[in-house]
């Protein structure tokens, strides 16, 4: 299958499909340069596309973005996840027990009481959702006959395991020349959801900086629960003993009995630690008028870090997951904004955090991501959070956030 | 891979293989037409085989046959089901909220407590068996050891999602030149079933009719009880508003009581409306003397309609699936000849509608379906169903179906 | 993808790889002959790598070695088994309902109650493991929180229908120029097993033998317990009516009341018997000074054989499946070492019979395979046999294997 450039006038932004179920094309291999475009700016970016092979991950097709100071890889495959961003010695990502990007495939969800989603486990960016995207276990749901009956929901839905149905790469033609991924991600079936997940995940040529801009749209002609849950994955060089989470946090949660004993310390970061137990923590932040918040992972020096800025209006909750565990195991953490917390969907909708989209109804989730080297920069981003505390308290609470 | 086409003389039918599991051939894109076999008859026709690409169809096959008159277009990959047939204005299939043509190996047909079946479920006509074919829920088989056990069926079965494994085309080369594609789909195990579908899908050219003609044996050494249900799904433009189901009808029962509320206008169809709930009803049909019988579908005009026919001796129950729900949750009929009804199959048992296939036994289903266009075409078919009544009374039975 | 030869020195090893998820490549066809190697011995030999195509094993990786004498097909797709092994007129293997070599995109392991395997099996030698390797049902295992929790083991574990993540064909440039096929298959997760196969099968040109030298490894940071049984599979020639199972015996127990009643002849073969259920004996072996010891099967003639040398410190356990049903169900016996007996982890953990790997230990498992024709050849393997039985009884329980 050839790629097809677009012809458009050269005012349009570029625009390439690379992935289309619609006409029935995918694009095996591609590559498009700042050169090829005649733009002469200072830096030089390029995206590539292309195929993986071998083992599980054997046809998995993934986008490499380089803005020329900022590097980003997307896996259509694996419902637009973003597998790791690496700019200069930073890398948001993380070294999982899971080596090959999954074709999902290879995946079954309900495995081993619903954790199979655990087996292809390894991006930076994962969404969970979009019908549930918490821990597994029973709920109810609607059959065809109108009736309740019962499911048992898998560990943080489907959406990571659904390949993108369309995928296109747009440049603009005029400064400041964004390129965009975009896709849309289908969750959709007969007496059930009919969810539609669009993303586009852009950057500028240069930038420090990039935006995760997703919208889900519910093409349904009834009301529909959905969740998402962004879990973003950070290991070394970030995590390390003596790395810090950063937040303007009102009220911090364990979410259970063994996270409570270490809340006072929830924002510091231990070295990878043979047989640790995760600690997970349901927080809820400050922002400012405009509901924008920021929340920040800085190094031990605080002079490498990531800040993620985003809309507590659009996720109203963050759920810190610290797996500090051995290096083979996974020394990993989660910073993770979402519609709601981790918990099963039945516990979720039992305390209000399930949202619906009236039919035709879209839900907007906007993230702008950004690297920050060198101690002045660290700086500047904590001095943001700082001011989005501004002062006001953390309620720090001893007992676990309820479940009944 | 190359095709080979068959060197046979002139008198032997054009034989083409497309897949074969056996001579581990799969062909990717294929035509022909009749020009190239020097057919010159009044009608052009042709048949193509490609693949599709993108999102969850990537690397499905399709085969569509075009008689010049009439189209439609199988599926090999989905257990040789029917995707829409189309003729003049008249299509035959529905809008289901799954928009692609889904890859078995995206189907995990035990996700939503055995509901995954329905994440791929947009064919006009979709098999549904063969070890079983209706609703899931608990059933007993035999183990390696002999004894009996518990497992959970899925709904409808597992046909729809094996893909074939011999696929070929054969062409008449003398008048009226029929054109067939065949396949044989394996439902095959150690300790399980050992059965083999072979279908064969044909069509003249320039006739408004074509046949599916399946033949299912038992490759086992043992008696081996089956399932088959034929999901043929109708959406616009033939289901509409006053759009009716015509029948010989003997009898008619309700599947549960939500349906026995709306018995009596079982053959009449809604609008799309927001929130209708499947309503369902189990039918006996009168047939001729050689156990033929016929039914139908028209709209509301009564110049458009699809007729069946088929052997109540082969298919003695017939299922009609009314869901005229809204647009977007899938508007759509479901008539659904088949050896029992859509119970869970130790029901179905309980109740003597599951058949037994010996050792190498073999059972044949025959559906001649027929477009018709016009007033007269469909007055002339609905006199055919009138006829097979022959005024012999319907029993309309308002109560639901025993289950117990 | 064009596959590079090595440019090393002519003293090391001829090597090319053909799969390689680490460097996204895999080969899809591609054959080297001991001609191209120039290597002018007795024997002329070829190593020939293709894919299958059709039906449920389109994209299948096989590897074939002739090395001029015996052939034997590794499908690395399906966790590196072996298909079948032939000589003269001598097939190592059998005729399963299974037809296809079937992609693991086609199984889903928890179908059936936990049986899904079945609709895969029908390779020669199947590994089972690696996390768990016997009977499906419930068992326990640590989640993400520590907590102890439940899921259902699926029979006979993942590691058969997990793709090879790299694979490799290695040929000494010097006699006696052994031919490896090496491949790695990774049964890794977060929150569960991180366990790491690698295996090499080889064999010397004109040799009636050939090795599999597995070594499994815990790549995770805390002890992990695993399981490894070799599910070897005969039918015709070598499993006739008459056919015997030779073995230095020390204890021999039935895995049910169904086996205890045959346990006398437990070594000795029916005709196809419609209607058979399966016989299971769990056996415990002699060894010799080194723990070596050898089993084998040879036909109703004592004319063919295939034997199997292996330590009884690496594999203390031999299960052996009769399972001499009609031709049509699958007529094969099961020849198992392993590291133990088939049952549930459960049970197995109960008695001691679940080993741990220590972080990073390996386990090596070499298993010596041979041929025999002729009387001659048969009688001097059942020698060996009888010398390591050493005249030492064989205590032939009556009762089931206990299991609570």
């Amino acid at each position: 299958m050839k790629a097809k450039a677009s012809a458009a006038a050269n005012t349009q932004p570029f625009h390439q499909i690379l992935t289309s179920a619609e006409h029935g094309l995918r694009v095996d291999t591609w590559q498009i340069t700042s050169r090829e475009l005649d733009q002469r700016g200072p830096t030089a970016w390029t995206v590539r596309k292309h195929t993986l092979h071998g083992g599980k991950q054997d046809g998995v097709d993934v986008i490499e973005v380089d803005n020329g100071r900022l590097r980003f890889t997307v896996v259509p495959t694996r419902g637009m996840g973003v597998l790791r961003v690496d700019m200069g010695d930073v890398r948001l990502g993380w070294d999982s027990p899971v080596r090959e990007v999954v074709h999902p495939q290879y995946i079954n969800l309900q495995s081993r009481g619903g954790l199979g989603w655990l087996e292809g486990f390894n991006e930076w960016l994962v969404r969970c959702g979009l019908e549930f995207a918490g821990a597994p276990g029973r709920d109810q749901f609607v059959t065809n006959t109108g009736a309740e009956a019962e499911m048992d929901l898998t560990l943080h839905g489907k959406i990571a395991n659904i390949p993108a149905s369309e995928v296109e790469v747009v440049i603009g033609r005029e400064p400041p020349h964004r390129i965009h991924v975009r896709g849309r991600v289908d969750e959709r079936m007969l007496f059930g959801p009919k969810l539609e997940l669009w993303t586009d995940i852009s950057t500028e040529p240069g930038a420090e900086a990039f935006r995760v801009d997703d919208t889900v749209r519910n093409c349904g002609a009834h009301e529909q629960e959905f969740q998402m849950l962004y879990h973003l994955n950070f290991g070394p060089p970030l995590l390390e003993k003596g790395a810090r989470f950063l937040a303007p946090t009102r009220q911090v949660t364990p979410i259970n009995a063994h996270a409570a004993t270490a809340v006072n310390g929830f924002g510091e970061y231990a070295a990878p630690t043979k047989g640790y137990i995760e600690q997970v923590y349901c927080l809820q932040l400050y922002a400012d008028g405009r509901d924008r918040t920021a929340v920040m992972l800085h190094n031990a020096a605080a002079d490498r870090a990531a800040s993620l800025g985003f809309s507590t209006a659009q996720l109203p909750c963050l759920t810190l997951w610290k797996n500090t565990a051995a290096m083979a195991e996974g020394y990993v953490t989660g910073i993770e904004p979402a519609t709601g917390f981790p918990h099963n969907r039945r516990i979720e909708r039992k305390f209000g955090r399930v949202p619906k989209l009236a039919p035709n109804q879209r839900r907007r989730f906007t993230m702008d991501f950004q690297i920050h080297l060198g101690p002045e920069a660290v700086k500047l981003a904590a001095d943001r959070v700082a001011r989005l505390q501004g002062g006001r308290p953390t309620q720090m609470d001893s007992d676990p956030m309820p479940v009944e």
